[in-house]
């Protein structure tokens, strides 16, 4: 029976390894990962594109493990109450199609971007940066900035949302944090003198967050909110400036800001840059684009990452997700003998909550 | 938060309104869904093959509801004591994204497979169809003989396996049902006066169950095993002389019988025969072949029935799967005050189970 973690179990691992821990793990994972990027069956996320949002379906697998993360995408949830992006995620067993992990993917996937991210940034952006700009300051925004803090060596954020309050919950919520925050009233005002310009915003629209009056020689972008069609956050003159990176060219084609150029616009995938085969940053005034989109890979790196803490620490519960059968051509025999009912943990009947 | 139907509240749920009404029920669910065909966003299932099978995930959705199932494909499995097949499944919102149903699929799956047979059958079959050759007698088959039994009029069932014991368990399993049940000693015998063949084998293997030598006028062909890439069940002659209908075309070509026919071999898709825009069987001479590979919205139909019949009789309970945030742009406060951790339902730390 697969492991169960839960959105509650894994804020309470997290909370109990430490934050910074959880994303420097994720990045080690993906980093290994990156490094073994022809072991990998890839393809690009099936999406399912409604009027107000998207619903994907991220698989990826090797050998020996498969994962799939399901996420969506809803820019108006938070008028509602709810998130933005909600996503869980399973590992299986490649050997038997058995899965192995059904775990929680919304704080995970927060997590796996910003060490994703960092990771990117920590391979292409001037290795003196210390000031980022972040603009957009929603959900992610804060795993950004404690990834950009200790894993790039940030030491001052430079903050702009449109909507003031997020920029208030972020100063709150990263107050304790050693980072000199600074707040700006304009991404153009957060742009100045930064090294490092993270945009994480959640509009599904053209839109062009980062223009190119704005750049400095030597900038690196980390573009992460433009990742699915009709939604990019750089103006193309931006990434005709700069050298671009990307995670899986197929899909950011499709998905990344990248999606406003040429199909033959040149860009340098991000594994071959970690593994020597290709050159990253050439100067230090080039400015360097990581055109982020969250690829199949960085989940299956951070679900491992959640499991083997999972499992290590005793979080999680067993879901009783398929039949246990003393014989497994006779599925028709549950339906006689209950036996299917003798599994041996069947979750609380007192959890039932009903309308 | 998600409904969570385990395998054992399926099964309970089945025990209690019974299996063919449930089959029945979902019947008609799969048969009002490919009537609204045009209002689906379809694809292909995405694949990830190994050496010793295949994993899926099979997303589809209308304006209103999304749903997608991960199921595999190991016929080596029953080896060491696991199901060929084992799938799960979610329903979810299309205008939020949320999931709205986390579902066991392995015995739904053996449902909805049975139910698209019987309709197809009962679509496309001699109206006084009564003897099936039943070739193929693992996990699945039960529910084939019982679908055709209540759906289709089906009185005499002739059985084949090259495993004795798979036949057996079936005969103890259905001795109870009616059904008058002939043991034969190989394909050819048990197709001999059959006026419906139903295929349900395992292996992935271009095999050749139905050969062109046991084809009689008039007979449906149900060739339900043949269903993914290298893996089919009819000799190509019997593809040459048969009307073939199919489910979703794009995806049949690829991993139905007709991967072995050119890109062009006419098919007519059941959903046109269904609403009157086509033919289907056109006489009583006419030997009609159901193509079946299992497609996306069959699932869809399928979790819509499970996940109203456990509604309506109190099935399951709520999977804390997404973080309930009191800001949905404040995740990284989950982390801060613990406010994930104080969702309403949090599953029993009693159902514990580490290794």
């Amino acid at each position: 029976m697969p492991l169960y973690l839960s959105a509650p179990d894994a804020v309470a691992l997290v909370r109990r390894k430490g934050l910074k821990n959880c994303i420097a793990g994720i990045a080690d994972n993906i980093r290994a990962d990156f490094l073994r990027w022809p072991d990998f069956d890839k393809s690009a996320r099936v999406a399912n594109h409604s009027k107000d949002g998207v619903i994907e379906l991220m698989p990826i697998s090797d050998d020996t493990a498969y994962s799939f993360k399901y996420v969506n995408g809803h820019p108006k949830n938070t008028a509602i109450g709810l998130s933005t992006v909600m996503a869980f995620g399973v590992l299986a067993d490649v050997a038997t199609g058995a899965p192995t992990l059904v775990s929680e993917l919304t704080l995970t996937t927060a997590m796996r971007t910003a060490a994703t991210s960092a990771l990117a940034a920590k391979t292409l952006a001037r290795p003196d940066s210390r000031v980022m700009a972040l603009i957009g300051n929603g959900a992610q925004s804060e795993f950004q900035a404690i990834a950009f803090q200790h894993l790039v060596g940030i030491d001052t954020v430079r903050l702009f949302d449109i909507d003031p309050q997020a920029t208030a919950k972020l100063v709150a919520n990263l107050s304790g944090s050693g980072l000199s925050l600074q707040v700006c009233t304009s991404a153009a005002e957060a742009v100045q003198g930064a090294d490092i310009v993270t945009t994480v915003t959640a509009d599904k629209a053209c839109a062009t967050i980062v223009t190119a009056d704005m750049l400095a020689p030597g900038m690196h972008i980390n573009a992460v909110g433009g990742d699915c069609p009709g939604k990019t956050e750089l103006a193309a003159r931006v990434l005709q400036a700069a050298k671009v990176f990307v995670e899986f060219t197929p899909q950011t084609r499709i998905e990344g800001d990248i999606q406003q150029m040429p199909a033959d616009f040149a860009v340098t995938e991000l594994w071959e840059v970690l593994n020597g085969s290709r050159t990253g940053r050439e100067s230090d005034a080039q400015i360097t684009v990581f055109d982020s989109v969250g690829f199949a890979l960085e989940d299956f790196s951070a679900l491992r990452f959640m499991h083997d803490a999972a499992l290590a620490l005793g979080y999680g519960e067993r879901l009783a997700l398929i039949p246990q059968m003393t014989d497994p051509k006779n599925l028709f025999g549950t339906l006689l003998d209950g036996q299917a009912n003798a599994a041996p943990i069947h979750l609380q009947p007192q959890a039932v909550a009903m309308a």
